[in-house]
């Protein structure tokens, strides 16, 4: 499965201060963090703009642009609800060092994201799910059957699409987690890619509980097949496992300094 | 799979402390430790007296008494490559909380610990090695099998052969392990238990490395089905994989105190 893919989840209208960057256009505290999230080995960049729905297209071209120039063109996700957005995003984007990834399609409402990667030559990210959360895994893996036969269809390689199976909240779904990571394995087993966040696994967790479940859960995950993850690249817990488990599954070579550089 | 079990690694003539109160017959360090990882979730205290060519049995009568009478009738691994000093230990062994395990059979000279965990009812060990380990998963699992058709021929339970693949070393094997890995999910499916050492796989590493390397293995290990380890209860790293991973398949139910008393 090669090594495994960190998509840096830093750059979000979540966050007060990105929302505040995004929307003024301040340059500064986007470079900043981009180039942290880098540094710590992100191999994407995901730039959740919001829904943006006045001025998504400016916004979007401009974080693409902004972000690809300072940081030596690495591959963008576009990760917004608004289509013409990701469109704009797509169309200033450098494709040197990857496609872009447009974050996410799911088999209801947002089928048409499968359309939109197609026509773009992009990566689409594709969430099991149809409105509401799979009940099963039945119905998760009917969700990435549908969504991989309409990629297909529209011209698109199978290792575009990126299947999300969605991480369910512990407290709350803890008897269904497992199902989650069958699926994963299922979805490996057909030879496809995999991604996810995995913070809502761990969501109203004490703080000091969430990095030690998350990262417990990626390495079983990964076990499985999953081969990337939307995740916040300086979360040192996370980064060690990432590492760690590329060494165990012999991806990339052991070195006693391995994890020098992880704060 | 049920609850993973741990078996204590730290009563063990390898540490020097260890090695003279064994020989002193000195109770306190003995039974401090043995409290200590129990304290610590440790659900079997593995008893290596080492091979005690000279007074092995009254050495293992001596520590199976101590330990079981001290700490409530906690059940025990009694780890020695003296065959008659496990049989002395069973015979004073109290197998109210459980039966004794024999530590170890292989599929070579320690075939007959085979025949001794059978005459005994105990669970046994077996090492999927004979004399030297396995080249590949085609004699892993060989050695298995025998093992297997050994102990159901001599009237055992298959429940009660613990199967250890034998982890490798990342530095020097690091192209292996994931065969390892693959080894347990093949025992797994087989509907069969495993266990095993952790500490190989980072033999030779930095001291700060060990626990990042073992306990992501062990999340990975637990994900293809392992059922116990032989580690060492008071590594918190450890311990935080094997609560976690237990809420994670929903085999404990998780309390936001889950690892309050880990130190």
């Amino acid at each position: 499965m090669g090594k495994f893919i960190v998509i840096g989840e830093r750059i979000s209208t979540t966050a007060p201060s990105m929302n505040k960057a995004l929307t003024e256009r301040d340059p500064e505290p986007i470079i900043k963090r981009a180039k942290e999230q880098i540094a710590a080995g992100a191999d994407y960049i995901d730039v959740n703009i919001g829904p943006a729905e006045s001025d998504g297209e400016d916004r979007m071209k401009w974080a693409v642009q902004l972000i690809q120039s300072e940081c030596d063109n690495i591959p963008l996700a576009l990760d917004t609800s608004n289509a013409k957005a990701i469109e704009a995003g797509i169309s200033v984007y450098n494709r040197s060092k990857g496609k872009p990834i447009v974050n996410s399609a799911d088999a209801g409402d947002r089928i048409g994201y499968i359309d939109l990667a197609a026509a773009n030559d992009a990566i689409c990210i594709a969430l099991c799910s149809k409105g509401v959360v799979a009940a099963d895994n039945d119905e998760r893996m009917a969700f990435c059957q549908e969504m991989l036969e309409k990629g297909l269809g529209l011209g698109m390689e199978a290792e575009d699409l990126w299947f999300d199976p969605l991480f369910l909240v512990i407290k709350g779904m803890q008897d269904k987690q497992m199902d989650v990571l069958e699926a994963i394995r299922m979805i490996s087993d057909m030879g496809l890619n995999t991604t996810g966040g995995l913070s809502n696994n761990s969501n109203g967790m004490p703080k000091e509980l969430r990095q030690i479940f998350d990262s417990n859960l990626l390495a079983m995950a990964i076990m499985n097949g999953f081969t990337s993850a939307i995740v916040n690249p300086n979360d040192k817990r996370l980064m060690e496992t990432v590492r760690v488990t590329n060494i165990i599954r012999n991806e990339v070579l052991y070195a006693d300094s391995c994890l020098d550089d992880l704060k």
